[in-house]
């Protein structure tokens, strides 16, 4: 199976990113966790993405806050997806992060999920993946449907305590 | 090859998707584009969505404006990745689209690309089926090299005026 | 007397909500409460929704943070008039939840409510209830009025302190 | 059948309203349409307001851009339920007016639609007064149905064009 | 000399409106202080305001959180001078109660100060009310002097430290 | 009387100004009109604040766009009491000459009118001279009432077109 | 001299860029024009920034919309000083690109100004180069007081129409 | 060497600007800090500017917050470069503060940084510095040499923890 890489800016991101990685353990999907900084070790960023794909990635996941460059420049070396979560940082909640990462100009794409939005990210990576891969798949369908189930159980709860 | 789906929630988005269209034509990635409404005509994008995967395709792409709930409705009736395009409307300059496309809760990711991206979604599609493609992967790499030199060949007309 | 159906997204919307059952209970409106996600169980929403006027609802209120599908998907589901409460979640300050909930497009309305309003969601509910229930007006003046001798006594309180 | 007024702050207002007025025609609810300041003739506001349930009136629709203060208002001197919808001005793109609107404080509802969402205004009062009235619930699940296969139209000849 | 009136619209906005008061008492100013609510209390706030100039009231402050018409109210009861202060509450960060007080419309002015701003409320209405009374005035260019002082002090402790 | 200076920043913002000298000339205040920027001629809004008491004026208006210090920096030079005009600019919507002339900080208040909000600046500026000048008042309440039956004759042509 | 480079990210940011040329044409500092884009041109970013001070640049101006990554991109190649010009596009007002050129993260400065602000960015780049060079100071503050005059004749104009 | 003269609006300011202070000794530029308020001292603001250059300055920086006016007072009294840091206040996020710094008129421009952002203020003085200055531009390669390595150490802890 393809990888899925899961890069962070800074390792203060690691709070926010560790639902990623466990997500990604969940479906046994093969991952790499790096701390790489589009600013302070842009060699590395291009070092890593621009192997990327004959190293055997499928998707690569980044996360940075404030003015969120990593997603986007990953995108530029690469042309596998590129998945970025914008990182809430102390000042302005995450809406910088958001517009850094998601207003790509035209050619190169970021996949961008919520502010925070780590476990979206590993889900998306995952369904990337499934697209070829029908056990990945079905996976995918199990974990949709426990869910459901919990929001179901929640749902009965509730309801007995309420209605 | 997987098919990829173009969803508009208003032919009013024509104008804004056709790039998507055109763009999938020039990769050749067969396409089917449709208008469904998340709130007018649920039923019609739950039905094409729970067959999609089944149906052949591979990536499900959607564009709305204002409380943009689209691309949510269709990635909730599938585990097929969504790709969501904010479209600016009268008011607000596209933001609430983002906010409503992008701001999904945990489990049910929309891979969203900027306000009236329409190119880069379809990118983005083709680079997911890319994954296990290497004749797409190659065409993305070819035309990521024509945008360069369309960039150098700007360079080289405003280096000529100017320096 | 119809009922009124509240609605949240997550159970963890409930400490926002209790105040809309609260309320609905003071004025002896029948309710009954639920937890349904646009996204995690859309078939739940419809089907309780498509049959919420048969099944004696008169008003249906929806809570959800983010990009806050729940009370649209209703909407799109019923003519019974909707209202929804966008729920501040950890970042962007509810802006995100107000406008999924409010920029409804043209056909669809959604009653929406300040962020985190439950309180005025539930009276909203029973004005609805109390155009042709005299009775019930009734309450909701004596109510209005209490709440104004309330500002009255503080006032009298506060000026007794400074003036 | 109980009347709804539409009422805006401003006759320049007017072209943003004229469709709520439209839509009631058309479902053939009776209303009266006013130009009232929150600000310049608050006494009038009041006034109609203060009698307006008496008059017969079931919903009270309010319609004013910047600082929009006059469903607020309105909401302030009545138990009926009252609409507001935001209209869009020449500064900041309508979301003074959607603020201002919207984050009514506890006790006082303003349901409110989206930025200039003069038609679903006019929906929503149509769906409360339908909550007792079958006919009109009828009317309203025709028109449903109507936009249903206008959007069902408008798939067929894009999917034509494009498929 | 003339009173001032500090009127909040609720009892919740005193821990905000406190500096405002006593600031006022430094510098002599006659003062009356209330709770009215545009919403709960409308006809106090009318009674009150309607009879302040007749009642020796010079400038009248209005502090109101979220959707604050509170100000407005109260300059469209009147035509003595309005200071409204925007008061941050629990979502928005107080730019919902900025908008809702500063975007009047052309004909009903309220002089805004910044969110939570009392103390430059209080100082707003004695600059109103010395612009007739040299000796207020002069008390006014006294304390500029001292706030000056204040810094000046500061900048020495600071550049004592650092330089 | 006292006179009201009004100072724009560019003579770019006259057309936005200019509502506010036709509004002073309309109820005979005395004015002066200037261009002084904050930026370009520092000493020039300094000299001529801080000789308009002594000059017999007594309030200043203040129009500037973008980062808009003028009206801060004119109330850091006078006791007076200053009003801002925040003008809209190419970018932003106004949002930055808003937050850059209400935000002022404790000890220097500006009193800020709407974004382009000339008209009310200069009845605000009437507002604060008829605290003591009872002619002045009557001035402001006959047009005041004139403003309403403006409104009230609109308000008889619009009903007998819909109602 | 030292040299300024001009790097737009794209030819469509000439017209807003073209005034910082002008700029410093009249102040006869060498400058060097590009079109590189961080995303579709990242290694002739890369190969022009790192070279930059060897080859006698001594400040970088950048100019971007959107998702505005070129000045932190060149800012991490290089230890010269970045000027950033956010540029504004058609959606969000500059807003997106305002953020993610100011936001950078600790280590990474980028100078940023105004949206749109081309002139301001060169006059800065001459400020900094002028840190050493009389003769420039001189000629900036000529220039300063030529602007200065500019106003004070405005002023003359405007005082002699309306005072 | 010049020096930096570090300038805040208020003591209150001095936790986030302290981090410049720190960073300008590590590089060991001279630097003096001072506390001057645009509204409050505007007085010594200028004197301390206007003579800067003679006095042996080659960058001043300016730290304030809300309506942050102090970055563009400096500006407007010297032609040395001005770099300006928005702080955080307990309002609006530092938006306020931001928009007011960097949105300066043409001809006066102030070279902004990121929201709290003081330790990239001083780099961004001491890169204005290095221009001409080769030891202190090694200084600051060493520097960011010695950033990058931080992140590849934390690169190689996490690689280390999760792959």
């Amino acid at each position: 199976m393809k990888k899925v890489a899961v890069i962070m800016g800074s390792d203060s991101d690691l709070p926010v990113v560790e639902k990623a990685i466990t997500t990604l353990k969940e479906f046994e999907v093969p991952c790499e966790v790096h701390v790489f900084s589009a600013h302070r070790t842009p060699a590395e960023v291009r070092a890593f993405t621009e192997k990327a794909r004959r190293n055997g990635f499928g998707v690569l996941i980044a996360a940075a806050g404030k003015a969120a460059h990593l997603a986007g420049a990953i995108a530029a070396a690469t042309t596998l997806p590129v998945i970025g979560i914008p990182v809430k940082s102390s000042t302005l909640d995450g809406l910088d992060a958001l517009l850094a990462t998601v207003q790509m100009p035209g050619g190169i794409p970021v996949a961008t999920v919520a502010i925070d939005g780590a476990q979206n990210a590993a889900l998306l990576a995952i369904q990337m993946l499934a697209i070829e891969d029908k056990k990945l798949a079905a996976k995918l369908d199990a974990q949709r449907q426990e869910a459901a189930a919990k929001v179901l159980a929640k749902d009965k709860d509730i309801a007995a305590r309420y209605n």
